[in-house]
């Protein structure tokens, strides 16, 4: 959905307005879109591009040294008037001919054919390239027949630098459209994209499923599929891609490639990076190398959610122009501090875990089965915690209390293969319920549990009133590190009153098992009160990220028949 | 929607590691997050960023030369654990002490906090700054316990410069707290973002209002609000945020700011401009002079739809590390290529409307009724014909029509003020046509009308045959332009007939508009074998971005009863 719009009529000048106005150092307006505000060498070659508006930063937010002189922008979807076309151009250009680069598309085509046209005329030399890269338009056959969709960066790109460097027109021209015969590209869409002021989107891609090969505009595709794991789509993408790869060992080409994994605009640069990242693994394990990749946005169509890959297959010159420098407001390339070498980072060594007395690695062992009955429960309850949360909070709590419990449990199954007591289990696990959970709720179990370690020892079996002591400790540690008091609706609630009955019932002789089934019963009282103040207070306002200022329904985990009775 | 996703529960790090793999250049991954790849003078203060992923280029996008050293990269939406804090401020250390800046939420401040105080007792001096810019989230009296949002870049492009330039640790800590002192942002949500793997976003907000000052993980705004237009959205933030700028002229602040539009994910560039271009507008008419803004995603929140403003009050100490170089994935910032001073552009003057005869004018003036009537049939069929068109191919006809017809109207009534006569009224509509139509559509209309009104005069009043003449030769130009034979189900099929119709009519001695509606009847006839043929072939492959490849429904415009009977 298109949300922040004045006038539909008018978006799409505002956007050029706006555009401008937040980058004056690079672009100035003129009629028909925007030039360079910096000077250019009389005589080079200028570089003009330009289509529909609606895909920053194609194309005004490429323009600048090293990329294009100028950009042409038309309404939002839609080509530019032939005289703007001629507008521009006359406006970029440095008195060397002028070089333009746009998608094939079937107004873009008449537009600027018709500017090219009439400037020809006055002997103003323009020459056209397009760009194909979409793989999903047309068959290798017809490959020129194909539309422009993200590789159109790549083609800019080493254009911009050819005539950055110096080039003639026609060398400008031959060395682009080489640039575009080797690039390639195959996108998915998730969901369609709406225009300014429409109140539906311009088209939609069926829940649960995903549109292969959609053009850009939503024009038709291959084929609809059901969702399945990023690897999975990013395999498909690049192996539908590699095989159009060009011979090895002839015209220059080695295996070297680019690789431009670009999001359409309400996917997510995370997404991308999960995508880049098996796509990447695939080409290395293929023994291509990769050089200077891009993910991100690098050419949207307004809201959509999709993503494509792109692979330019270079050789020597392709090479040297994609990665020379370049400085416009969607592209820049070139650190102007100088590299300083490479930093060498010492990475921890595995641990070893120590081993604990019989004794103690058997009631290690015992406390396994107290995590997996956490784990359980936070598996169980992940998606209704994490609603509850996201009521007061962020929403990610029962993630975090199942990354956290699954890690812990991870980590004792671990320590127990080890022969570990229970003082380092517990001391371990804490640790890794910390580490991946993170979050305030992940630093408060983790240290609870590490307290409850530290309280014991490797080297004898704890007495029942050892145990209850430090789980008093462990219980003590939540309000210690999180600064809540009892009654702040907190963990604090349910933690307290369980240390409290297990300790009592343990010194009134009763056995463990029934000592903690008491505490749980506590726990489950306290847990209750809060939530009971809770309905009557309604939504509380919090600002914290994590569970510090709210009820922890984690708490009621420690409910339950843990631990087993022990064997006598 | 989250769509790219292997495993719920190892997409945050999986995250990580395509990162890198993207950006060798600059990072390189350790235990708990990222630090930089290239090396750093020894004793320099490090800059060690972090907090929980789902924000980029928050936070591992800032790792690099003129900013951060390391980032700390927790799950989604949550701090990480203080170990992998220790982990990365060690692997970032350069011997010079540490510099973190974090946003200000509970659980950053428990893990950064705890790892800070171990890393003390080590005798590694660590401080934390906390960034609090969002004024949605407490009072003005309460300013420190505000959270953290965009304006997150304002503080660790300062800080990151500081610690570039050489300061000590002290002097770093102190100008990032006045740049977070100087900072205050805004923001509006649209609609929430959906965690990796969940069926549900996490908050929403209800169609067709927006939310005020929602924070960046769904926490309590301000209000909810009814959707209004952009520039009114845009008010409204720039003069809350305005409400605390500082005393001019006090602490060397003289009304110099930066600038940041943000977006949040999935609310376009296109509307970042938009916005930013009222408040630029507001700001300079109010006597601000902004430096180096950002308009941009430069701290999103997964897919959610939104945007904020945020602005940092200037003093010179500020500025110039504002606007110091910098080298990083999320955000460069200074040219490779040297400036080459400022290009001028000689914009076109605007040119006289040459007057007509008495007698053309007359004519002339009867044309603007046929574009009121095309204009206004264009504005009652926007939608359906978009409709139309998104079946085959970018759903942009309708705007396109509207746009092209509107644009000639008002030329058209600026050529009638001026006097001119039939044959300007029309070359200047059919240019207006394209100009503001772009597009396939808008060449072949532009075209149309353009080839119509050379084929007439300004001097004498047309007769009918001369009129009939004219029209026949623009409804030749449809074909001639755009290369559609008849029966390729394109305006051709209905521009034809009316022109032939037309002819015979005057020719057998019909008066003009008599004659005017055998054509239009001619013209419905070919439009409906037209619609006929489509109904009948379905769904059609193109790969064009406009309607040369599909039928054409702005023909029916043709239809009706024009041009009025002429007064004799």
């Amino acid at each position: 959905m298109t949300y922040l719009v004045n006038d539909s009529l008018t978006f799409a000048d505002e956007t050029v307005h706006g555009m401008v106005a937040a980058n004056r150092q690079y672009i100035q307006e003129v009629r028909g879109g925007v030039v360079r505000s910096t000077a250019s060498p009389r005589g080079e070659v200028s570089l003009v591009i330009g289509g529909g508006s609606g895909h920053f930063p194609i194309f005004s937010g490429w323009v600048g040294p090293g990329m294009a002189h100028g950009a042409v922008c038309g309404n939002i979807f839609a080509s530019p008037s032939s005289s703007k076309v001629e507008s521009v151009v006359r406006a970029a250009d440095n008195g060397g001919g002028t070089l333009v680069v746009i998608g094939n598309y079937a107004g873009d085509l008449v537009q600027f054919g018709a500017a090219a046209e009439l400037l020809g005329k006055e002997g103003h030399d323009v020459r056209i390239v397009t760009t194909s890269d979409d793989i999903a338009s047309n068959t290798p056959d017809k490959a020129d027949d194909r539309r422009g969709i993200a590789g159109d960066i790549c083609v800019v790109k080493v254009a911009g630098a050819a005539v950055a460097s110096g080039m003639s027109l026609d060398q400008a021209e031959a060395v682009s459209k080489r640039a575009n015969d080797r690039t390639r590209s195959l996108g998915v869409a998730f969901s369609g994209c709406t225009l300014p002021g429409a109140a539906e989107p311009l088209f939609t891609v069926e829940e649960g499923t995903y549109a292969l090969g959609l053009g850009i505009h939503g024009e038709p595709g291959l084929s609809t599929h059901p969702m399945k794991p990023a690897a999975e789509i990013a395999r498909d993408l690049i192996e539908a891609i590699l095989e159009e790869e060009p011979e090895r060992g002839k015209d220059g080409y080695e295996g070297r490639v680019t690789v431009l994994v670009n999001g359409l605009g309400a996917t997510t640069y995370e997404e991308l990076f999960v995508l880049y990242n098996t796509v990447s693994q695939i080409l290395e394990s293929r023994g291509f190398t990769i050089v200077q990749p891009l993910v991100g946005e690098h050419g949207t169509s307004l809201d959509m959610a999709g993503a494509s890959v792109t692979v330019m297959f270079l050789d020597e010159e392709l090479e040297k122009l994609w990665t020379a420098p370049a400085d416009t407001p969607g592209y820049k390339l070139g650190s102007v501090t100088p590299a300083e070498g490479h930093r060498d980072v010492a990475q921890d060594a595995a641990t070893q875990i120590p081993a604990g007395s019989p004794e103690s690695a058997a009631q290690a062992s015992c406390v396994v089965g107290v995590l997996e009955a956490l784990a359980a429960t936070a598996r169980d309850n992940e998606v209704a915690w994490g609603k509850l949360d996201s009521v007061a909070g962020d929403g990610d709590h029962g993630r975090a209390v199942l990354l956290g419990s699954t890690g812990a449990l991870a980590s004792a199954r671990e320590s127990v293969d080890a022969g570990a007591g229970i003082a380092t289990l517990l001391t371990r696990a804490g640790q890794a319920w910390s580490d991946e959970s993170g979050g305030a709720s992940g630093g408060l179990w983790g240290s609870a549990l590490a307290t409850i370690g530290s309280a014991l020892s490797d080297a004898d079996a704890a007495t029942d009133e050892q145990l209850a002591t430090a789980v008093a400790a462990g219980a003590r540690s939540f309000a210690a590190t999180g600064g809540a008091q009892p009654g702040d609706k907190t963990i604090v609630d349910a933690a307290n009153p369980f240390a409290e009955a297990l300790g009592k019932a343990i010194a009134s002789g009763e056995e463990l098992p029934d000592a903690w089934a008491a505490g749980a019963a506590a726990a489950a009282t306290g847990a209750n009160l809060t939530a009971d103040l809770v309905a009557r207070k309604g939504r509380a306002k919090t600002h914290g990220s994590d569970s510090l200022g709210h009820p922890d329904p984690g708490a009621t985990s420690f409910g339950g028949s843990w631990p087993p009775r022990r064997r006598r």
